[in-house]
């Protein structure tokens, strides 16, 4: 069984080998840019150390896996843009408005989404991809919420921004390794802990959300908290979740 | 054989009935507004008259039918975005982004973007979906050659930006039919005419592209001959042919 930054080191390398559509053209250089920045790459890492616990296989999961980080990095894209949050870093670099332009970098985010559903699309099984479009509707959904400022219902906004590309992780990895929907719903679970997590976390760094809303202590407690029923989850399942809980520790304890 | 005006009818009531994704909230609202604006919805209308005339089932086919106007409205309203062509207009309308701002319109297009391809995937056979995500990554190539100026070659322009989801409408409609792949190929190349064709007369119509590069009579006398092959290439489908023969027909006399 493969720690998380041997989960790591796997995606990093799938992502660096991935064929992009011959037609992209000097866009291409613009989607490396964004997809090679680093991260943490949690959404990836989880899609395949949920499909080792699961017992399927981690090579075949990584076409998912990548998918998951490519529509995580369009929404940043996207996201940093000036009409959006007009961010002009990300990850200690310029993000990729600065470098190629508002519109290059708009049609590379598009270009992301696309590939994203393209890998997904690479199974036989169209549920993969259906899973990958749901999440990332409802990703879009959140993000409507957060720049009209109708986040007075910060579950749900959390649930839809950040939940549901952390549930789609793990649905993807149940879903290449075959596990039938029946069982699913103890994973699911676990998966929507994790994102609530990931989320709470956030906020302390950055000082706003759940943190600004109760507290910073309260804050903390319920990071105790949500961290301790996502262990308890896992305790739960009848797997080797080994690197899950070693994927809880470092969502709970990270700093940046 | 319903008629192009018929089959039209049919997509627009499809296009109406669409339930899009339930957590995309107020959002829904700048999708409906960009979808329901109107058009010649050529692109579904070949799809159905493909369909038609190969022998498939015309219901069957409108999902797909509609994906390919979600996408080609995407385009529309990403391509309107002040960063982009910033056109405020857009069939005699605001174009999404000035109803919406800017942020929204955004989200809007990336919504459309992602609901097509999940009416793609509401088919079993992911081979549909493949290639409704291939032609839109050429026309996202497209796009981009054309914002950055890289336009020198202008077949190629016009194949991307246009003529593959032109050639996917053909595509599309075969697929659903569940014609084989082996007797794709003359289809196909009446969908690449049909393409060109309609990008031809697009220039004359605004006096850009085809008709400033060749003349106003030249661009004329290439738009018979396109038109004349397309024509012949329906003739020697063994199909009933007469819509798609319409459509040539349409595509080769509008005059906006």
């Amino acid at each position: 069984m493969r720690r998380a930054d041997e989960l790591r080191e796997l995606v990093e390398t799938h992502l660096r080998s991935l064929l992009f559509g011959p037609e992209l053209g000097g866009l291409e250089a613009a989607l490396r840019y964004s997809l090679e920045a680093g991260g943490k790459r949690i959404r990836p890492v989880l899609c395949l150390a949920v499909t080792e616990a699961a017992g399927g296989d981690v090579e075949r999961a990584l076409p998912a896996a990548s998918a998951l980080e490519l529509v995580h990095t369009f929404s940043l894209v996207h996201d940093d843009l000036p009409s959006m949050d007009d961010d002009s870093e990300r990850r200690g670099r310029p993000s990729a408005h600065v470098v190629f332009g508002d519109g290059v970098a708009l049609l590379s985010g598009d270009a992301l989404l696309v590939e994203a559903l393209r890998l997904a699309l690479s199974y036989d099984d169209p549920a993969i991809a259906r899973e990958l479009a749901g999440a990332t509707l409802d990703m879009i959904g959140g993000q409507y919420r957060d720049i009209t400022g109708d986040d007075g219902d910060l579950e749900t906004l959390h649930r839809l921004k950040t939940g549901a590309l952390f549930s789609a992780s793990v649905g993807l990895g149940l879903l290449v390794t075959g596990v039938p929907d029946a069982e699913h719903e103890p994973w699911r679970a676990f998966g929507a802990d994790l994102g609530l997590l990931f989320q709470i976390v956030d906020d302390l760094i950055d000082g706003d959300g759940y943190a600004r809303r109760m507290g910073l202590e309260a804050a903390k407690e319920l990071t105790a908290d949500v961290a301790r029923r996502a262990h308890a989850r896992l305790d739960d399942l009848r797997a080797d979740a080994r690197v899950l809980h070693e994927i809880v520790d470092a969502v709970t304890f990270r700093t940046a």
